[in-house]
């Protein structure tokens, strides 16, 4: 059987209690490293084989510590502590170099739980924006091979073309607004893997802000969960509308919000990041 | 001399290399365990105390799994990884009880990172609400010792009286939002480990949208620094404009997005926070 390149991506198998042993390929490289949300993914991945597992993802964190080499990796998997509905795990995983030196290139934490029907509501409407098909299929920038993986269709905030010049809008406005419809290439079922990388398909805010394109990379990113298997099994393979925009830019950082929704309006997961830019 | 009892609550000392012990007192107590904002804190603080530490306060990410008690804990704080200018660090937090067994009761990751001097802009303005003085201090609600730690002068949405239905207002309004000025009481310098606990001041957005109090719980905070240390000196003790509200409710969890300014409009911090709920 050929697995979808998003399973082979965040693929791991048991290697003692609390360690899986992963392997990063090709096929969602970004220019210096892996795309973010397979190694978030990934992160959560560990989390979901573990045999102690309980419940369903609710809050995932997940902080770049360094870029991903193609080969080999672990991850350490641990749970610090069991509730009755609740489950606490620290992530960390870890890559050998050539020279045969062990480090840390990315922490995590994830909450899992057990969800049970309560009153639910939602303060954030999806916005009312014309179907995926409205839309053309956006490409992917030069190198960036993992875009290739995703149907993306922009809303609005499409990526600046290199040296274009965009006015500043005041504060507090959409200067840093981006829409877009997305899903998997090959088309795949979601779950709160695939929707963890959803989140950080995003090109950085700052490309649209300033109206120009600077080396960034993201250091942390945090994930909320707010439905479970059944309602993502429920969305099949149809294409999820996520928003984003920043707040704060200063000392070489900015940070994002984020929000998803299923194709029907649901909120699937709402994210924040905070990421490095030079300027 | 005596301590500022925010100082004394968050007080550490080194106990081994990477542990540091700490006591839980009566000071900042809630209604079942401490203020969540000082265990945050007392987090942050284990970093910026470690020998090795490398920047300032970046991100924050403090996972709650249970309520601390009264008495004695240890920290276990780790550099996972130091680049050039940032730093990886996992922090956990144990409690041994009565019967001598040791668990953890909070699990947290930080990021800290050199700050230099880049563009900087806000896409978030500070709301253009009148100055603390046109605002009476809020009182804190019976056996909710840690709100008199804080003066805090709600500006808008404050806690419903018990009781009282509110109208619950069009999804993406105003329904669960709150605007408060806040400060320690007594008065306090602001720095990133005071500034992480007034992410936590808000009380929980279901009580303002539902209208009625239900038992809550937060289960995650992430705070990002958008500021160094010089720009928080001269906050001095100057009150901090926050503002949160809520996103999606349901399965027991609803999650917080909150912002907070400095008097002078200074964007200081963002943050987010999942939250369990009783219903």
């Amino acid at each position: 059987m050929v697995l979808h390149p998003f399973d082979e991506a965040i693929a791991l198998h048991a290697d003692g209690p609390d360690v899986f042993a992963g392997h990063c390929g090709a096929a969602y490289w970004n220019m210096v490293g892996p795309f973010g949300g397979v190694s978030a993914a990934t992160a959560l991945r560990a989390v979901l084989q573990h045999p102690a597992l309980l419940g369903e993802p609710l809050a995932l964190t997940v902080n770049y510590a360094a870029a991903l080499t193609q080969g080999p990796f672990r991850v350490l998997v641990r749970a610090a502590r069991t509730n009755r509905s609740t489950q606490h795990w620290t992530v960390e995983l870890l890559q050998t170099d050539t020279a045969g030196v062990t480090a840390s290139m990315l922490t995590a934490t994830v909450v899992t739980a057990v969800r049970r029907t309560t009153w639910n509501g939602s303060d954030i409407a999806p916005p009312p924006v014309p179907p995926p098909s409205s839309f053309a299929r956006s490409t992917a920038p030069a190198a960036v091979e993992w875009f290739n993986r995703y149907e993306v269709r922009t809303v609005a905030g499409g990526i600046p073309a290199i040296g274009q010049e965009l006015p500043i809008s005041e504060p507090g406005g959409q200067a840093s607004l981006t829409q877009l419809w997305m899903r998997d290439d090959p088309l795949r079922d979601l779950d709160h893997c695939s929707l963890a990388a959803l989140a950080d398909v995003f090109y950085p805010r700052i490309f649209l802000r300033r109206g120009q394109r600077v080396p960034v990379g993201t250091v942390s990113m945090t994930v909320y969960f707010h439905v479970g298997r059944a309602v993502l099994c429920g969305c099949g393979s149809g294409f999820v509308l996520g928003q984003a925009r920043a707040q704060v830019y200063g000392d070489g950082f900015f940070d994002q919000t984020a929000q998803l929704w299923s194709e029907s309006g649901l909120a699937l997961a709402t994210s924040s990041q905070i990421v490095y830019f030079k300027d």
